[in-house]
Formats: C-alpha cells, structure tokens, sequence
C-alpha cells in the first residue's frame, strides 16, 4: 500500500500501446477531466470490450430522455452501492456531485436512498432501480404502473432499468477485477470553488 | 395468450424500419439459424442500445480464448436462470445443446449445475460464475486461485467473470422489458437429427 | 460420465430384489410409460419410505379437486426450480406438457412463473405455492383472501400448499441422493407428434 | 383468544367420525399419552394425506439405526424453528425432553443449535440438517465426508436428510393450517417428577 | 457437558471482585430473584460496559409508557429469536410468562409471533419490532401509520425500535460471548403454582 | 427540502431545556469540534436513553487497548453500511480519515472493506465485525483461532464485538428516527489542510 496501488489485478497497458480511437478517446477525457479515469486504463486490457462498454454508456448516458444527467447518476450510484462496487460508487459520486451541485447528495444516496434529499418521483426511480439490480425477476406491470404514477414514460422506465443493468455489468466487471478508483474522485464536487 | 403473444412489453419496429447495419446482421441471423432471435427485435427499439450490446456480446463470445463455445454457454445458462431471466435460460441452452450436442446438458445446468454432467474443471468455472452473478463484492485472490488450480489462467478467468456480468445486463433487460423467447428455441437440439 | 451415470449416489435395488407390493406398481408404471421412473428405483433403496412416499403422492394427485392435474404439475415444476431439484423440474416438466399439450409451458414455468403463458389465476396459485415453498411462516388470512378473490376455495388452497410442502420433501430427497431424472423425460411433449 | 383457540383454520372432524383405522390408532396415542396431540386431528380433514402422513412418519422415526430417538427428535427441533414451525417445536420439543431427560436442550436446540449442550457429532448432524433445511440443493460430496468424519454412515446420513426433508413437510403444511399445539406440550419434560 | 457448563468463553468475575456498585445492583437481583442471572456475571468481565448496558436497558424497560411491561418482553422475545440469541429468548421468555401470566406465550413468539396468542396491536407492534431488527434502513413513513393506525403514538414507536435495537445489541454480545442462560429460566413461569 | 431539513422525525430539543449534565457534555463537543453532531440533539429526546448511550460509547471507544481508534473507526464504518445507517457511515466515516489521516479510507470501507487499503490484520477484523453485525449466531472457536492467527487477543476480539454490536443499536435508532448527519461531516478529512 505504500507505494502506488495497483489500479487493477490484471495488467494495464500504456496510453502508448492502445489503438488509436481509444488513445484518442481517453485523451480527450483527460484533457476535460485532468485525469484519466481508471475505468478507460484497466478495461483497455481488452480493447474491443472497452469499445463496447464506451458504446453502451454513451448510448445511456449521452442520449435525450426524461431523466436528468443527475438523475441518471443517482441511479449509478444507488445500485453500485448495493453492488458493493467501490469504483462506481466514488466515479459516479463525483460526478453526481458535479451534475447536481449538492455535495451531499452522492453519500445519502450511496448509504441508504430513503434518506437521502430527492424528490418522491426520485425516491420512486431508485425504488425501481433497486429491484431492477436485485430482484429483476420479480418485474412486473405494477413496477410500471407505479412509475407512470409519478409521471414517468414508458421509455424513461426503460432509461432507469437500462442503466441499472449497464451498471450491474460495470460492477462485476470492477469488483472482479479489483477496479480502484481514482484518488481525484474521492474529494470532486465536495467543496464549492472546486472545478469539475 | 389465444393470438399471438407479445414479445416484449415495449413497441418492437419492422424489420424494415431498423438502420441498415442492423437489418443487415439480422437477415444474416435469420438466414443462418432460420428465424430472427427476439432478442434482436425488442432490443432494436433502441438502436444504439442494440449495436453496442451487439459488440460486447461478439467480443465475448467470438473471440477465442481458453474456454470453448459450450463451456462459455453454460456459463451463460446457469447465471440467467439464478437471475430468473427466461429469454437467456431457454435461447442459450439451446445453443448449448448444440454446440455441446449433449441434449440434456442444458436443463441440468440451468436447474443445478452441481447436479450436471460436467467436469469439475467445468463445475469450478460454474461456482466462480455463480459468486460473480450473486456475490461479487465478494469475490478475492482465494477465488483466483481455486480457479487457477483448475488451470484456468487469468485471461480464462476473465472471461468467465465478463460472460457473466455482460448476462447480468441481458438477464435484467429481459426481465424488465417482458423478452419472449422463440418458441423455436425450446426444441432445438433436443433431438438427435435435428439441425442447428 | 461416459458409460452409465449413477441415478442416485446410494445402492439401487434391481427390481426382482423389491418387495411384491412395489415391484407390482413399478412394472404397472413402465408398462404405462415405457421406462421406469428413476424415483421409484432410487427411493425403493428404503421400501417403509417409498410406500409412504408414493401413498403421499397418490393422496395430492390423484384425487378429484378444483385444481386441473396440469396445475398440480406447474405447481411442482415452479417450486421444485426454486429449490434446484433436477429431478423434480425434468421429470414434472415432462407430466406438465403432456397434460396441459402446451409444450414451452413447463420451461417457462421452471424459469419464471411470472413470464409464463398462465392465466391471472394461476399466477396467484404460483405466488401462493412461491410463498409455503420460502416462506411458509409468513403466511396468513391475507394469502388466503388473495386466493378467494381468484375463486379458489378453502380446499383448493389446502392443496396448492399440500403439494408444494409433498415436493419440499421430495426436492430435498433428491437433491440429497443426487437422483438422476431419466433421459427420456428431457424431451417428452415437446414434439407435437411425441406421444407420453 | 378468550375461549378455545381454534387448532386449525381448517374444519376438525370429530373422532366419532373418522375412519376406523384412523380412529383407533388416534385413540392408541391418547391412551399412551394421555391427549390427543393435535396434528392427528387437523390433519384427519384428509384422512389419505394422514394415512400416507403418519405411515411416513412412522418409516423414518420408528425404525432401527445409527441415529438414537434423541437425536431424531434434535433434528426436527432445530429445523422446525429455521422454519418458523410453531406446532412441531412445541410438541417435538416436549419428546425431545423426554427422550433425552434433559429439560433444556429443546430450547437451546431450537434458538440456536451452535450453542447447545450437544456433543461435536449431533453439532455436525444438525449443521447438515440444517444445510438440508435451507439449501439442500447446495449438498455434495464434501458434506458426506464432513459426516463420515463423525462416524455417521451413509444409512445415519440418509436419516438425518430424510427426517428434515419430511418435517420440511409437516412445517409447511402447520404454518399454512395454523396447526396449535396442544397446551400440554409446552411443559412436558421440563418438571423431573413429570411423567411423558 | 458433563460438570458445570461455562456460562461465557470470557472469565467471569467473583461477585467479591466486582466493584460496589454492581455487586450491590447483583445482590439486589439475587435476593429478589432466587439467583443472580448470567448476564450480570458475564458482562461484569468489563464494569464499565456492563454500568452503560444496565443504565440502558433501565431507561427502556423500566420507564413508564404505552407499552405494558409484558408487552416489551415480547418484543424482546421475537426479536431476540430472529438472531438467534438463547440467552435473551430465555430468561425473557421467563420474565414474559410472569409478566402476562400465559406459560405458552413466551414460546409460541419466539418460534413465530404470526401465530401466537396476541391482539392484532400486538401483532402490528411485532410486525414492526423485526423489521427494525432484520431491514431497519427500510423503514419509513409508511411503517409509522401502520401503527398509528393501531393507537400506538410516536413515543410508543421510539420505545418499540429502541427496545430491538438495544437487544440488537444484547443478542450479539450473548452470541459472541456464548453467554448460557441459567438453568433456572427454563422452567420459570411455566407452572401456575410457581412463583417468579 | 429547500429550507433546514429536519434532523429527526421525533422532537429535537432545544440545548437550554437540556439536564445540566447532558447541555455541558455537549457543549464541550461544540467547543472541540466547532459544531454539535445531531446524534446529541436527537437523542436527547430521551435524556436516560442518551447518558447511556454515552456511556456505553465513552466505554468501548475511550478505553485503552489493542485496537488503535482508527481501526475502531474502521468498524463502525463497515457494519454502520451493511445496516444502511446513514449518520454513522457519514460521521464515523469523517473521523476515521482524522484518525488516519487518510482521506480515502472511509469511502473505501464503507462501499467494500475487501477493496480497501487496509492491513489483512485489519481485513480479518472487519471480516468479523461484519459476521457480528449480520450472523452473530454463527460465530464460534473458529472465529475466535482465525482472528487470533493475525495476533488479536480474546479482549481484542471482545472489543471488535462489542463496537459492532453498540452500533447496530445506534444504526437501528438513528434508521428509525431518521437520524440526519450534520452537513459539516461530510467533508472532514478530505483536504490536507482541513482541521478537524
């Protein structure tokens, strides 16, 4: 522990030795971050894995929809939880942080989504996403129903179970691996004057 | 249930409304296996989705690697079945059975895999597998090494946990979106003569 | 696994060495269904048991009642999944299409009673055999409304949880000895023209 | 509660009215014991399922083995409370008292059988019954070997398996019933001058 | 077994080394009770911890409020059952059956309060007092208005939550400490004739 | 939530109305750490309940011993995630980075102990803490030989216990009250500069 912790149990290649969309794709993260987030580097070990994942994040996490940027972020952050995902957990915490400028809101979610500061129609959302992540087998037309209730598409249901699987993916993956996040995660978004 | 039943809660587009990359594979698909698995048609209600979750599963399963196409099956057989994930039991145990042509082979892995007729190289894949679908905080060093004893290397091991994370996601897709399963799916490979 | 595989991992009688009584029911079964049924061979290693065993049986499956003899079969295939008895989800998978002549049924029921082509009555009959199966302690007057209100009777009840609670038995025996189901069973009514 | 509490959600018939065989072997215990316990009346409403109930019951708890009658009634004790089986605790705690004439281990059994005043063997027979209990689809070579460790042969594992798997039976079918047991249970064996 | 069974794996002070104070509190306990229970010896390995414990458990039991006397031993008695605790479930099974004066009741909750001799206020109270022991993170609003809905006011509530969590407490240090319940328990209560 | 969101759904009383004893012990936390943690004004809702709970606390984390404060923090932190509690993830969490002055650890721990940088000593520690906090009544020698390999003593292991246990009474209190963490805890510890 003195030195620098590995970041993954399997090796990592160098920014050097990636193909060139991918070189190309982290750069332009750190250059917008200041960092490169471990995900890019230690999923990279298998680059056409790594080019599926990006896909499939983007097409969540990109698109139009229903749900805000930080609502879907809530969402990442509550399942990882329940995961027992350490790099989800603090990746996205930050990046809640940020979306939603409440430096509080990532922790209350992570610990326990009841008492955390979101509105019904998010307590209804994480209710879901929670079911989704532990029980999916259990789905059926009344999870629907109660999320129409509060005001949800069909489509914005699928956003949040979409995200909720695209993650459990995540947080196997990482937790298999021994994903570490980055030390630059832990404290963004806490304090006001920081900078995403 | 009289008609014809549904085969995914959400709208499924014609074939001739997907984009053409899409439309493309699936008439591959269907010339090679004789029919359109649902799982591309519900899944093409989002592009995007679909391509992505296209690219992941072919860079897990087409590539080559340490385990064989029906080992990588099951694996895929008895997590969807712990997840209560009805499409990928019954599609992919089909593709099991064929790939292992071992009619019976499927049942017992989806049912109990301690009960299969498998190795214990085979059985020991199946236990990590089972960890990372239910338990994969959990997962440490000890359970590399129970593997490793079985002479999986890290790169095997590896493609165990992603098949089954990358299920994890298909399992709660599913489950969440109603996914049928071809009715043609439960007979295939059942029957000494037929054809895959 | 390459020559004959061991149905049970304890001594199996040969028939000529059964009691008059159970050697009787045994052959009236195989002349019936052109093989014996693996239960009868493993369970006749204790004779006083599979009398009382098969006395039990013929109590809950053989009497009139409001429950269809195809109900009573997804009753058994439903639990018996979810307490990963192999023998129990071949063998009365195979009872379950021929009687009901719906051959996807039984996986569908074994995999995820809720996507299953059942009526609403029969989902709530599973949900109820669900509970006596994990949860029978929590059971109380409000299950018992939850049935009325599908027409159930008082008697009809008593035999969903009567059948659940007979095969919560059997499952745990067969998991125990490792009883194999026999191969024939894996594809009984699953070819239209397949005859029982 | 005031009055008598009803021993059954179910109809109770009356002695004069059941069949004779029943009638008199009810009629034998009551002599013996000096009341009738109540399992035979509630589930006299099915006079067959009692029959192959008691017939079963009979096979696995009357007959010679490696197992003393102690150590049977142990089993149903601990298991029985895993189950949250109010009838079975009661009454077969009070035999368990008796048998052993220690007016202690009943309780100690059924909250927790890690802390009781059992020797190493009953503590690793009522972990495999346990085991048998809650996760027999779990059960493989290594718990066999855990037992024969013991000295328990595969007849005495056979009895522990079975004995569970049956009251895995009769738990359900009280908690579904509401089975009361009779008020005498409760202090049987507990006073030394106490007389079964 | 066969001598005096330890009543801790921790040692266990002399009442003559015990500091004033709680050896006053024991004799105090002993000269009412007949005895000096266990918990007192056992946790007076640590006076401090055992000062703070007995403050505590003062400031919840001995309190005035809505709930009766027998009615938190109840709570205690399920809770303390759900954990798998025998010290608790029974010296406060004990103190129940004085307390309400019903030699069944203490058993027939701790092996399952659905079915025990209580009001439907009792029920609910029970209801709520293991979801705090078992699930408390999911508690909310919705869990208040089931009791007041049965005239339990908030501080009702408290008193119901803070008595399981503080044997919350309790059971786990019993549990940890294998701490054994005085052979005089067991019988307490059970007698009409004998006095507590 | 716009304005002061409420810090308990019980009464919080004001410092002046407060038992002398209880108003100076508070205000020398005030002046130590430069706020009032909530916990203090929330149980003092019940002015015994909380001189106990202090004492119990001042007990167990005041004292001298083999584990350093920030590894009793560690504790608390671990099992305070596994109960879903909140306040204590959230203000243990910010004094065990002042303890340790390692503003990564608690995240670390509190999503996954098994990913985070610790010792194994101290990994072998928080493995035990979790089994008190979630399966007390399967602790046994074993237990107690695995955690004296890494050198803890009996007093050690009794220290480990009995903070887990403390703990999951306060999470229990603070789940049901709805205990919120001052907003200050949640940045303590994380920048160097930060006093604590």
């Amino acid at each position: 522990m003195s030195t620098t912790p590995a970041i993954s149990r399997y090796p990592v290649p160098a920014l050097a030795d990636l193909p060139e969309d991918l070189r190309e794709r982290i750069l332009a993260v750190q250059e917008k971050t200041g960092f490169v987030p471990n995900v890019f580097l230690t999923l990279a070990h298998r680059p056409d894995e790594l080019r599926a994942f990006l896909a499939y994040h983007d097409a969540l996490l990109l698109k139009e929809g229903g749900l805000s940027k930080g609502e879907r972020e809530m969402i990442i952050v509550a399942t990882s939880n329940a995961n027992g995902c350490l790099y989800c957990v603090v990746s996205h915490g930050a990046i809640l942080r940020i979306y939603e400028k409440k430096p509080l809101l990532a922790d209350q979610i992570a610990v326990n989504h009841r008492k955390a500061d979101v509105t019904p129609r998010q307590r209804a959302m994480l209710d879901f996403a929670m079911k989704v992540c532990l029980r999916s087998q259990e789905i059926d037309e009344s999870d629907y129903a109660a999320l129409h209730a509060h005001g949800f598409t069909d489509e914005d249901i699928w956003d949040i179970g979409a995200i909720t699987a695209f993650f459990g993916l995540s947080n196997r993956m990482a937790n298999m691996i021994g994903m570490r996040p980055n030390d630059e995660f832990f404290l963004m978004g806490r304090v006001p004057r920081a900078k995403a």
